[in-house]
This record gives structure tokens, sequence and C-alpha cells, in this order.
């Protein structure tokens, strides 16, 4: 497959039903061709934690508990982990993963306690050299 | 007017702030000229049910009592509900509405469940190839 | 340094996480040459109030007491206002910030009202105009 453009993606949120999102656009845009940059912000960061990258994230507060509960359900019958998933994705050689560094200095994190899919810690300068040429996304 | 690049549109919140948002967007776009390519996901998906697109979808939770009060005068001047407003513009032909298979299986939704104005069920692979040298944007 | 590709950013979002998280996306795009352009909506243009730009703005809902405690004591440790480090990065001249004309009407706002660092309304229309060629992002 030729090179299609690179995607740069910020992920900010940390709840399951965007990071399940998230991981799905990550994959289906490096199953595109795509390469893909993923800048991890905030309580996105906090979810990559090694100690808890598998616990319960909790959901946006619009899924209110009807929405809560459709999600619990889908998890007890399709027990693959977002964190999995994009363990798989990133195995295929497409996607990179950076902590940001200000918000590792936020939540007093080291590298060694990200998940090991995280590839380093990079600035937010760095994110937009690597973005030129491609799309942008916030998640 | 001369072809303008496109704008591919993941919509995840289902929200009525954020869909009047979406739905302004979407507008601009077209107008300007943007072919516009919308797959809806999570609770955004939730919205578009046939027999509940025009019920309150509430606000997020950042507009607090205030903020939901301010938007709910503003509903009663401002009747043209954005569903309204996005099928006067789909009919208009630049917008095309998919919904996301994943997030179909995850509510048990059939396409028949879905306001009319869905023009189908996709991946998100085909979400990307569609993707292609335009914009992205997550809301 | 040359001249980048634009970034387009409609801020949706007036919690002080995201604002913050937008306003080092804003620096950080500038800083690497890019010109920004910001189209202020809903929540966002009330944080933007020249009255009360710096009074608290709450977090995303996602945070948590734990989260926002956490944050809490960041601002205490690091006390810069990201209105203040905005400010600074519109001085040096390739930000341009600017009201979205609907949402001015919602809130039933006048452009005095605002912070003098919003360059001015505009519409959505002149959003996507000035977005040819360029990123966009929603946040």
């Amino acid at each position: 497959m030729s090179e299609r453009e690179p995607l740069s993606l910020v992920l900010f949120s940390g709840t399951d039903d965007r990071l399940d999102s998230a991981t799905m656009l990550i994959a289906g845009a490096a199953a595109s061709g795509r390469s893909v940059h993923v800048l991890l912000q905030y309580w996105a960061l906090e979810a990559f934690r090694r100690d808890s990258i598998r616990k319960d994230h909790g959901v946006s507060a619009e899924a209110g508990p009807e929405g809560a509960s459709v999600l619990g359900r889908w998890q007890e019958q399709n027990p693959v982990h977002w964190s999995d998933t994009l363990r798989q994705v990133k195995a295929m050689g497409r996607v990179r993963i950076l902590a940001c560094s200000m918000s590792m200095d936020l939540f007093h994190l080291a590298p060694g306690d990200l998940d090991p899919m995280v590839d380093g810690v990079e600035g937010i300068a760095s994110f937009w050299a690597g973005a030129d040429g491609g799309s942008v996304m916030f998640v």
C-alpha cells in the first residue's frame, strides 16, 4: 500500500468510551496506510499508567446510567480491552504513542510509570513538527 | 463554486449543544463548497434514533444549570431543531451521514431504527479511505 | 522560518483543563510556524468574558475530585493563567481569535463584553473560508 498522509492525534480524554473510539480510529487509520502519531495529554495520559491501564476508567458524563450499562454489557460479551487492541495495532508498526511532557509534570509521572506501549515523552513543538502535511484530530 | 477539500467528521457526542455546534460546522463547510462525510459513533449515533432524534438529549456536563437554562431559553425563541437544519443541509447534496458499524452493534441498532437522513452503515476503514486529501475533525 | 500550513481550531469547551490544553496546542503550533485561527463557540466563548476570564472555570467531569485536586495543586505551583500565556502568544503575531456570531447571540454578548485578545466576531462560513489548505481541530 502506498504511503498516505499521516494522522496526528491528541488524546486528551481518559474515559473508556473515548479511548475505545480513539483506538478504533487509530486502528482504521493505520490499516488504511496512514502513519499515526498519538500525543497523550491529561486524563488520557493518566489512563496509560502501567498499574491501571486495564482498570475501569468510567465513561463520558453524557452516557448516563443507561449508557454506562449498555457499555458494561458490551464489555462482558466482547472482553478484548482497548489497550490490548491498541498494543496489537502498534505491533504492526505504523503507530507511535508519545506522552506530553507538560502532562507528565502535571501528574508527577516518570516514563517507567507508563505502559510499555508508550514510546517516549515529547513536547508540543515536536508534536507539531511531526504533524506537517497531515491531518490532526483532538479526542 | 469550485471543489474544495472534503471534511470528514467523526461525531461522537450526543448532547444537544455539541450536536448544534456540529450542525453549524457541517452547514458552513457545505456552504463553503466542501463535501462533508459524517461518521456517527456512540452517543451521537444514539441521538439519531428515528424515534427520539427530536427529544431532549441534554447538554454537556460543563454547562451547569445556568448554561442549560440559557440554551433552554434560546430553543424557545429559536425553535428550529438541529435535526431539521441538518436535514435541509443534506437536501442540498454535499453531506453524507453514515453510522459506524461497531456502534450499531454496540447499541443493537438496525438501519431501520435510524432517522432517514442517515445514508447507511460503514466501517472505520471506509471512513478513512474517504478522508484522504481532506480535513478531519472529532466532535 | 518558512510558512507552514495554517491551523483552524474550533474551541467549544470552557473548562480550565481543556483551555489549558488548547493554549499549549496553539502556542506550539504558532511556535512551529503555523498561523492559527481560533473560533470561540459556546462554553469557550463564555470563558472569554472580560469580567470572568481569570475566574475558576471548573474541569471536565471526567477529572473527578482527585483529578481536580491535582490540577488545583499544579495551579498553585505554576500560577501563570492560560489566558496570560495565550495573550503572550498572540502578541507574537500568528494567532487570531474570533467569536462565533451565533454563540454571541446565544449568550447575548456584545464585542465589548469579551477580553480584548478577541479580535472580532465572525460567522462559520468565514471560519471555513480561512481553513482552506490547512488543518482543522475541535476542542
